[in-house]
């Protein structure tokens, strides 16, 4: 019998075994001797012309790629080259399958020189995939030690390398290239990545900070750019976090949206709080291109769970007519933002205020409305998650770790020692509470229509993503900013803002702190070790409100100078 | 102490004594005296006028009110009438409230007077509601003695006779006129109406049958055009039952469309299988406009648990193409139908099979296509609903009883001696067992589109509600029929079809039976029995294809001399 180290060090060893000899890094530094990765760092392992292209947006990357002036082969390479680095650098990888993606790439510049035109929307578009995607040809072991070789910790099912999840295949009728899957905290249920195989993901910018989690490879990756765009899961922030501490985009869609048919996940089956899939981007535009590509394969047809709603261009064109993008510009109007300064539970650092402040003046400066965000109390929200996440005594997650004895790491330990477990009456009863508070949080927001100068309720929500721009190490103490919106099921995009900067972003004084969580935050606030960290912001919308949040996030964006204008 | 018996006799008469005494029928006759209660023996109380409003359909009953023609306490009354003759006949209502109707219609005359307008689209409609609405000014028992002067079991919370469902709120905002609660059987989880407040309610053409249930009291009064259309709810066939029973068209909508907030229900907050909410009238336009009414208001401001969105005329357009009613006619296509004739385990009745034959014919005499579906077993669907039903181990109903003593009937005995709490590993299970079959099943209906000639899916699905035209008394052994698109969360529109002949509808001979239950049907029928009795079918849609599925509902109805032409 292989002990759980053995089986994880191998597995760790031929993934690496799989980077070409000359991607290796020799001697990589250690985290003090280059805090930073990206820019000039990265660069010195590339040519030019890969760093032009990994440079490049995933909407622009098609835009030469659907026109034949770039070869999805070309692209293909240099971002698995990239990818190669990025691994090495910050362990984001679970998997790699760069010889099946050339050999895919080569198929689409073969059927483009036939056709003279691309296979679809996505045509030689890389993108990665988060390790909950089951790809033929590989494995998908969640970061458990115990599912290397089994499917979802199976044997004999048949499905071992050989299953692919439904948005792989819609991927793949788009014309993307996939090649590597990223790293996920075992669980799931972290903010911080971290499991026994791969170790501790960490953040390119910043690799004293965490990369964010659980989609934490996801935003290390393309943090990076070892990847355009990828596809990330949210339970309780897991798309949103990483994208905020890479300094991404990400959109946390409504459930019902995209996708998850046969994937892989933790407490499947638990659906008082559903995961959503949703990517991850550098710009706007790119995450706009994956998910009008999905919904153009009508999932709806393929994924019993997805809603039968084909891209709304209305919900956008709403937001682009109010600011003016198109129409006529004398007659448009505005918007209303609401900012979410505080949770009354939690502070958040002085970068993240600066962050939100940054926002809403951008908004006011531009002429639009901006008010406060007083909804009704968090923190019955937030107990309800809590509840959620142990409604089976962590069964489902002992159970994994249980198959190679392997242990927990801090990040999760909650899941230890749980004996009991909800009865139908106490799931039920949870559910009507849930239901209860989502109401009153709903009508809190309709009612807004009331006190707006455009008598429309609130169009979006500035609110922080963390109390921190990213978490230190084993500091991830307080979720509550990401939770609220998975409990509500509400649409969230993440929009980067700006960097910490040391000389402005002072601590604060100690002041009467509300909680030892609260006191944690202010503690692990230090300007040195933050400094030059991406700040984010989240931008809230109700459910089902993707194509509108997109139109706001891009025009937030440009506004702060962070997207393409 | 009041005994439960007496706190239901006077609940009962409290009721009855609300029925003005120029309403009330001297000696009304046995069942055996008078079978059939419709037609020439309702009409012998009302005058012509009486009859000539409540058998208007409801569509056609709005073009009067909203431009004048007919005063909305004129209509209001009428129905008053012809709903309390029902009541005392058939028993189905559990709350009157005539006099505040009379006066909203009074009010709404007002409007109309001052503003030359209506003041929605259901300006002057009287709708009534199946007993777990909240209505102002009467309370909702639902069935259990226990709840009589409570707010669901509960006293002093303050919602007492003074809480209003969310959808209440939009049909009154649209103009409706609310008149009465229709009762339902105590749990709801019955397709006979019974409890031990108002007895049995019986079924207006052929009172040796059961209404139905659980909306039963609505598919009575409907039936008996005591009100021209009327909401119910659906967990298991609970609309499509009693509007099958009766003759009726009914649509139980996908979750998410219909508002269903604030509304009481049997154990509330299980999440495997959602009941929803959708009418039940005389003619589609009625449903179609109720549905429109109320999506029109905007329901996912004020529900969270609705989907945004509106109604989609784009769905409805496709058929109308097809079929040739608009656009240009020689480029109509034609539309596919599947026949689902036994779903393996419990044969139909001789008239259940040629209500579904006559369908078919329709639909290939007028060119469409017909062709035969075979899907993926039900019986590992309806074992997940029979476990869902009980994952509390009765706990919510058993409590209700227990708050009166009164006992269980016979129809929903199962909840008598249940033990086993599901524990939240179990339903997470049963949840993931659940998906799995939906894929199943999506996957076959998806690839119909390789057999159809047009290219595209199978469009609906021609299905029996139940496998008789009702049940009789006691005798209603079987589910599968409707359960299925519950587990599935289909669309389905019920479409009155014909009536049992019995020189045509003879028992078939005695035959290898599947199991008790299939032997149980057959020995059910009874051609002297069911003479007369109506015959239905359910037209089963994909989820959310409420506006397709209602536009070819139309159509059928309109082929089979059922809808206005």
């Amino acid at each position: 019998m292989t002990s759980w180290q053995e089986k994880a060090k191998a597995k760790r060893e031929s993934v690496l075994a799989l980077i070409p000899e000359e991607w290796r890094i020799q001697n990589p530094p250690s985290i003090e001797e280059q805090v930073d990765v990206t820019g000039s760092y990265i660069h010195q392992f590339l040519t030019d012309r890969e760093i032009d292209i990994t440079e490049t947006t995933a909407d622009d990357i098609v835009k030469k790629t659907v026109s034949g002036q770039w070869s999805a082969v070309e692209v293909a390479k240099a971002f698995c080259h990239r990818a190669a680095l990025a691994h090495q650098l910050l362990h984001c990888l679970h998997e790699i399958f760069f010889s099946a993606a050339i050999v895919d790439a080569e198929a689409l510049d073969d059927y483009y020189a036939k056709h003279q035109k691309p296979i679809g929307p996505l045509h030689g578009l890389p993108i990665s995939l988060k390790d909950q995607f089951h790809v033929k040809g590989v494995e998908t072991h969640m970061g458990y030690v115990g599912w290397i070789g089994t499917f979802e910790g199976k044997t004999g099912t048949g499905k071992e390398r050989n299953f692919e999840s439904e948005m792989v295949r819609e991927l793949r009728n788009s014309g993307a290239v996939l090649y590597c899957k990223t790293s996920v905290p075992h669980t799931l249920m972290s903010g911080e990545t971290v499991n026994n195989i791969i170790g501790y993901t960490l953040n390119p910018k910043n690799r004293h900070l965490a990369s964010g989690g659980s989609s934490g490879g996801e935003g290390a990756l393309i943090g990076l750019r070892g990847s355009p765009v990828g596809f990330g899961t949210d339970i309780g922030g897991s798309i949103r976090i990483p994208a905020a501490f890479n300094g991404l985009y990400g959109i946390r869609p409504s459930t019902g949206r995209m996708p998850y048919e046969g994937m892989a996940n933790s407490m499947d089956g638990q659906n008082s709080i559903l995961s959503v899939v949703g990517p991850l981007a550098t710009s706007v535009p790119s995450l706009r291109l994956v998910m009008k590509a999905l919904l153009a394969q009508k999932p709806w047809l393929h994924d019993p769970l997805v809603n039968e709603i084909p891209w709304r261009y209305e919900q956008e064109r709403e937001i682009l007519e109010l600011t003016g993008a198109i129409g006529d510009a004398s007659k448009a109007g505005k918007l209303t933002f609401a900012v979410f300064r505080h949770d009354g539970l939690v502070k958040p650092m002085p970068p993240v205020r600066r962050a939100i402040d940054m926002v809403a003046k951008a908004m006011k400066d531009l002429g639009h409305e901006v008010i406060e965000w007083t909804p009704p109390p968090h923190s019955a929200l937030l107990e309800i998650a809590m509840k959620t996440w142990v409604l089976d005594a962590g069964t489902d997650v002992r159970t994994a770790f249980g198959l190679s004895g392997e242990p927990m790491s801090k990040q999760v330990s909650v899941y230890e020692s749980l004996e009991h477990q909800f009865s139908a009456s106490e799931i039920s009863a949870l559910n009507v509470e849930l239901r209860s508070l989502k109401k009153a949080y709903l009508d809190y927001w309709t009612n807004t229509s009331k006190i707006t100068s455009t008598g429309r309720p609130v169009d979006a929500v500035i609110a922080p993503v963390a109390p921190f721009p990213a978490a230190r190490r084993e500091r991830y103490n307080y979720y509550g900013y990401t939770l609220f919106t998975n409990l509500l099921d509400y649409t969230s995009v993440v929009v980067p803002v700006t960097n910490v900067d040391k000389s402005v972003d002072k601590v604060d004084e100690p002041y009467d702190f509300i909680s030892d969580t609260d006191k944690g935050v202010w503690e692990s606030y230090d300007p040195e070790v933050y400094d030059g960290a991406h700040v984010s912001v989240q931008l809230v919308g109700r459910r089902l409100q993707e194509e509108k949040m997109l139109a706001i996030a891009e025009y937030v964006g440009k506004a702060l100078g962070k997207e393409k204008a």
